[in-house]
C-alpha cells in the first residue's frame, strides 16, 4: 500500500507492520501504527497535522525514543505546511512558524531527547534553505525527515550488529518495555541485538516484562519477538529478581530514552531496579541506543527530566478502576539508571564499555 | 448479621467488612468476602461444603496466609459434617473421613504452611475426642476452629504492638500485595503494624505496590487502608526501585506465607526482588508474621513448595488478552528471600532481629 514517493522502513524483515511512514509527495501525510490498540488490532492513524501528530505522541499511539523523534519530525513538516499555505513568499514569517510548530511538537513528551534533536535537525534545514524561498525550505525539511527515517533504519541495524556478539546460545535474555522495531523506524534497538543473533543462527530465548502501567513488554515485544520466531516468555516485572535468582538470565538489555555524557540513562520505569538486581546477581546489564539519543549539554542522570503520566493509567486496568478511590498514585513514566549499573551502551558506532564520559566523547568524535 | 452463635472477627476496628465468619451453631456455614470483587464490589460467599472451601481459596476469594488457615479449618469441618451425616456411630469411619477431608481442603494451595497448621489442628481436636463419640469430636472440631479465629485476632493484634515503634513520624513505608485485615481474622501482619503505630498517633505515609498479577496491593491494601485514614499512595511493582532512589522509602514490611527454621522466607511473588532493592538502598527489611507461617521442619527456603499460577492470570488484564498468542508466561505465586536479606521478623511474641535460627527457636521456646 505504499506509494511510489513514500518513505518507510523494513518492518517486514521481521514480519511486522511499518511503525510509521510518509505516504505521498508534497502533499503527502504521516502513517502511524496505533501502538495502544496491539496487539489485538493492527490499526493506523493518518496524521495530517502537526496536532495530530503531537496527541498521537501524547496518547503514546506512537513510542519509543527513535519512533518519536521521526514522528515529530514528520510532525513539524505539516505544522509548516500549514504556515506554507498561508503565505508562500514571506520566508522569515514561514520560519517563525517552524519555529513555533518545532517548539509545540518538541515539547510533546519531556524525556526522550530524540524527539528534540530530530525536530531540531528539521528546523535547521529549514534554516539552511531560507534564501532559497519558503517552497524550497519547506521541502528541505520534508527531505530531511524523509533521510532521518532511512537513517535510523541503518543506525537499528548496527547497533544489532554491534551487540549480537553478546548473545549466546543457551542464554536468557530479559529486555523490559519494548525497544524493538515498533520503538523505531526498523529493527529496534535492544530488540536489534536480538534479532541480530536470531539471524547468525544462535538459539536463546527472550524474557519480556511486561511493563506497567501500559504493558508495552507484554503487547509489543512479545508481539514482535514470537512473529519473528524468536522464544519469548513474559512475566510480571515483580517476577524478574526471582527469575534471575533460578539462574535464567545471562544477559538483560535494554533501550534508552537519554543518555548524559557520563552514561546515566533515562529509561522506562523499572529499569532502575532491574539493574540493580542484574548487580545482585552478577548478570551483565546493557543498554542499546543510538547517538541521538545521548545528550553530551547533561553532565549526569539529575538533570533529565521525567515525565509523570496520569494516574488513570495505574487506576485503570483494562477499563475497570483497581485502586481504592481514597488513594493516590505515583505513575513516573522513566527512571535513571547510573552508569555505575550500566555494563556498555551499544551504539551505531560500536560498544561503549565500559561506560565512561570518555568512551561516549569517542564514539561522537 | 452476625447470629448470636457466630465466630468473627474485628474488622470493624479498621471499617471494613468481616474475611471470615461462621455464621450459626453446629448448622452453620463459612461466610467468606470475596477478594476477588473488591474494590468494587463487597460481596459475601457463603460455603456449605468443604468443595466450596477449596473452590474458594484456590481462586483466591480468600487468600493471605492465615484467612487461608482459618478457611481452610472451617472447610474441614464442613466436609467432616457430612460424615456425621452420614453416619453418627463408627468413630473410625468419620475419623477416615476427616482425614480425607483434611488432605483435601489442606493440599488447595502449596504454598502457605498456615493451611496445613491449620487443618492439623482442627484434624487431631477429632482424633483427640475420639472415645466421646461422633458428634462430640465433630463439636470439637468446630470448637477449634472457632478459637483459632479469635486467637488470630488477638495474635494479630499483637504483632502490630511488636513492630509498631519501627514507624516513625514522617516516615514513608512500603509494603507489597496485602498482609492486611483481609488476609487474616483481622488486623493483619505487616498492615497490623501500620494500623498500631496508626493508633499510636504517628504519621507516615504508606507505599503500596500494586502486585501484579492479581493486584492485592491495588485492590485490598489500599482500599484497607484509606478505610482505616491512613495515607496510601499505589505504585506499578517496578516503580518501587525508584520510589526508594528517591528517598521516599525508610522502611519496608511485608506479611509471609511460609518461614523455614533458618528464616528464609516465601511470600508473594515481588517480595525478593523488593529486599534486594532494600538491601541496595540500606532500607530496613522486615517481615510479620504468626509463628504458625513458621515451617521448621524445613532448615532452609530451598524445601518451601513455590506455586505456579495459571498463565490466564498474566495474559488477561481487564478481561482482554494482551499477550501475544505465541508467546509463554511466567507465573509463580511467590518468591523466596534469603534470611541474609531481612532486617527482622515481627511475631506475636516479639521480634527475631537478627533473624538467625537460634532467634527463631527462641519464640517457639
Amino acid at each position: 500500500m505504499t506509494s511510489p514517493g513514500s518513505a518507510s522502513a523494513g518492518n517486514a524483515t521481521v514480519g511486522l507492520p511499518k511503525t510509521l511512514e510518509w505516504v505521498g509527495g508534497d502533499d503527502g501525510f504521516l502513517r502511524l501504527l496505533d501502538q495502544t490498540r496491539l496487539p489485538r488490532d493492527v490499526v493506523f492513524l493518518d496524521c495530517r497535522s502537526a496536532e495530530q501528530v503531537h496527541a498521537a505522541i501524547q496518547r503514546l499511539s506512537v513510542r519509543g525514543a527513535p519512533a518519536i523523534g521521526l514522528a515529530g519530525a514528520f510532525g513539524v513538516c505539516l505544522g509548516a505546511r500549514e504556515w506554507l499555505e498561508r503565505d508562500r513568499r514571506d520566508v522569515e514569517r514561514f520560519l517563525k512558524g517552524v519555529d513555533e510548530v518545532s517548539d509545540y511538537v518538541g515539547g510533546a513528551r519531556p524525556t526522550a531527547v530524540n524527539l528534540v534533536w530530530a525536530v531540531r535537525q528539521v528546523r535547521e534545514a529549514a534554516y539552511a534553505r531560507r534564501d532559497a524561498g519558503v517552497e524550497a525550505a519547506w521541502k528541505a525539511m520534508l527531505e530531511t525527515s524523509r533521510r532521518l527515517l532511512a537513517e535510523d533504519v541503518e543506525i537499528c541495524r548496527q547497533i544489532g550488529l554491534h551487540g549480537a556478539d553478546l548473545i549466546r546460545d543457551g542464554m536468557g535474555v530479559l529486555t523490559h518495555c519494548n525497544a524493538g522495531a515498533l520503538a523505531t523506524a526498523a529493527h529496534g534497538t535492544a530488540l536489534s541485538v536480538m534479532y541480530a543473533a536470531h539471524a547468525a543462527g544462535r538459539r536463546f530465548h527472550v524474557y519480556a516484562d511486561e511493563t506497567r502501567p501500559l504493558l508495552q513488554g507484554a503487547r509489543l515485544t512479545a508481539f514482535e519477538l514470537t512473529a519473528s520466531g524468536i522464544p519469548t516468555t513474559v512475566l510480571c516485572d515483580n517476577m524478574a529478581g526471582w527469575l534471575m535468582s533460578q539462574g535464567r538470565v545471562q544477559l538483560v538489555i535494554v533501550g534508552a530514552d537519554r543518555i548524559a555524557a557520563n552514561g546515566d540513562t533515562a529509561n522506562k520505569i523499572g529499569t532502575y531496579g532491574l539493574a540493580v538486581l542484574a548487580k545482585h546477581h552478577g548478570i551483565p546489564f546493557y543498554v542499546a541506543a543510538p547517538r541521538s539519543t545521548f545528550d553530551r549539554s547533561l553532565s549526569d542522570g539529575r538533570g533529565i527530566p521525567i515525565e509523570q503520566r496520569g494516574a488513570h493509567e495505574v487506576r485503570g486496568v483494562g477499563g475497570s478502576e483497581v485502586v481504592a478511590a481514597g488513594a493516590e498514585v505515583y505513575n513516573p513514566a522513566f527512571d535513571v539508571t547510573p552508569a555505575s549499573l550500566i555494563s556498555g551502551i551499544i551504539t551505531e558506532r560500536g560498544r561503549v564499555e565500559p561506560v565512561t564520559g570518555g568512551g561516549i566523547a569517542q564514539i561522537f568524535a
